[in-house]
């Protein structure tokens, strides 16, 4: 697979930046979670003046072989049938993009359709679909490889457009299948704890989609390696992600992690370059079952709960402006020495 | 006291607006709190297609007697000082304003200080400050009633500006002792459980913190009403914010609720006017002890949990986007008819 060149940030700025913080006129730590933002952030930019540059969110859509197992209540149309609404800026993440002045690429990673490219859909296309993996690998290793690589590909557009914070989101049904899996093998936690009601299973849907999952965890006779799992359990979409998650923290970008399906995916990439981490920001911690479990494993604190279950990138974009917030405390409030105000605490 | 006529929305128009957030195109639900949001706003304005007008965020200002028993760590000058600074744009609750586009505007309710109105803070003040209610009460009922006053002509300025949704702060070194006991009385909950760390006492400090205000409600012998209870204990400027959420709901306007010491005067609120609660939307949740317990006592749930206890409506207005997300939702996303999808679940 393609290498990456992520380090963690250098920390000899992380002093002046606490410095600077705490010498804003509020008392000591009363900003909270925007001052671990800021903190962040300037570590990832090494800058006490951290700036945000044309935010992005990408979403990654596929299909999924699983699906035909009846793992998900919503039927595969909905994947390309969504892709048009996100077209015509009808969708949840449309309404949010536009609040938050993010531009939307929407990226054809494996969907089992053709879809009008000419539109502006970015046709990444690898497969139509993975293949079923209760009895075989979702992919191959050269089908891995080209999500990785171009997923990585769309972030250095992003770059180049200049963009230093980047947000995933993804549209394919049957996706939570595969996070469960991932989030179950890459943290130790049982499959019964990751496995949720997807885009509304009752009780009884949960249970079929459990034992299918249990029995494609069982039938799989790979060598357990992190890259293994992730092929053979993965969406074309979910590897795609995760190649635009190493590409985005090569490139010291600030990765904005969404929902259920997002948190797997990065789960999956610290388990490739550990150093990732370090760049990313969670938006939002859902009810789907095991995000919380995940977001917990990771050691990730979300921005928002909001109940929102909706993918597409709607739970990153929506917590975007209290990233602004952040960003703003630092650069806009004043000092207690040129404020003349006693310190207080 | 001035009587206000507080009633709750026409229940009508529910079913209307249930329906057409059920059939914009995502699960049912899956925008989780927004479309719990849009329902109330929809409600409140008795309409499908609410809109937010002109923001404005208004802090009360005003010293406390009890100051004088070493309850906060924070010196008493702060209160004035923060003020100039919100005057200078640089405090957290600028940037915040600035983020957002809320006007803000700033009221003296019983500063004990000259402040200079000429630079734009509005002087309402009614007392250099409260009485000190371990001996006497907080104010008498000519300020409490000059306090509720006041505060309603504010709001109704604002009304009269064009602002549908309003948002309270403040400013008052020792105010969070004020809401301590405010809590405890109308919620029942012991004191001990309402005490916290106000602006960064130690555990010697609330210890001491917590013997004070005890012997203060067993020093107290009036007739145990919540309007007696409000005015024994109260601040000008939490009275005056009481007074502002009062005339907010009589002009059905969208009550944005700030940290500890607005939920306080919520609750005090809503003791007087139970139908106040379907016009409040709680912002934030910190880490002040008893918050959570009030928020809890009144069945809020707020937006944001982001560890932010420097009040001022810092935590309401960084909650604003939220609302402005809900009502983009209901205002701008396609139904699956007009979008030609497969309904989903």
């Amino acid at each position: 697979m393609k290498t990456f060149k992520i380090t963690h940030p250098d920390e000899n700025i992380r002093e002046a930046l606490i410095n600077k913080i705490n010498n804003l006129t509020k008392p000591k730590g009363s900003l909270g979670t925007l001052e671990e933002l800021a903190l962040q952030i300037g570590l990832i930019q090494q800058s006490l003046s951290p700036t945000l540059e044309h935010p992005q969110n990408i979403i990654f859509a596929a299909d999924h072989g699983i699906v035909e197992e009846g793992v998900s209540l919503s039927p595969k149309e909905i994947t390309w049938q969504q892709i048009s609404n996100f077209l015509h800026g009808g969708a949840g993440i449309n309404f949010l993009c536009r609040q938050h002045s993010f531009t939307l690429k929407i990226v054809d990673a494996g969907v089992d359709y053709d879809l009008p490219y000419e539109k502006g859909i970015i046709n990444m296309k690898v497969r139509k679909g993975t293949r079923n993996y209760l009895h075989e690998a979702a992919m191959t290793n050269e089908e891995l490889e080209l999500c990785i690589e171009r997923g990585a590909e769309i972030v250095r557009q992003c770059y180049n457009e200049g963009t230093n914070i980047i947000s995933f989101g993804e549209m394919g049904i049957g996706n939570t299948s595969s996070s469960s899996v991932w989030g179950s093998y890459f943290t130790g936690i049982p499959l019964e704890q990751c496995v949720g009601a997807g885009s509304g299973l009752d009780s009884a849907g949960i249970c079929h989609k459990y034992n299918i999952l249990k029995q494609a965890m069982d039938n799989y006779k790979g060598d357990g390696s992190p890259l293994d799992i992730i092929r053979y359990f993965g969406g074309l979409e979910m590897v795609m992600a995760i190649g635009a998650m190493l590409q985005a923290a090569e490139l010291k970008m600030i990765i904005l992690v969404d929902g259920f399906i997002m948190t797997s995916c990065m789960l999956a990439a610290s388990k490739l370059y550990p150093e990732i981490m370090a760049y990313a920001i969670f938006g939002h911690c859902g009810d789907e079952a095991g995000h919380k479990l995940l977001l917990n494993a990771i050691g990730a604190n979300p921005l928002l709960h909001l109940k929102l279950r909706l993918g597409e990138g709607t739970g990153a974009v929506c917590a975007y402006p209290i990233i602004q917030s952040a960003v703003k405390m630092i650069n806009e409030m004043d000092t207690f020495v040129h404020a003349a105000i006693t310190k207080y605490f």
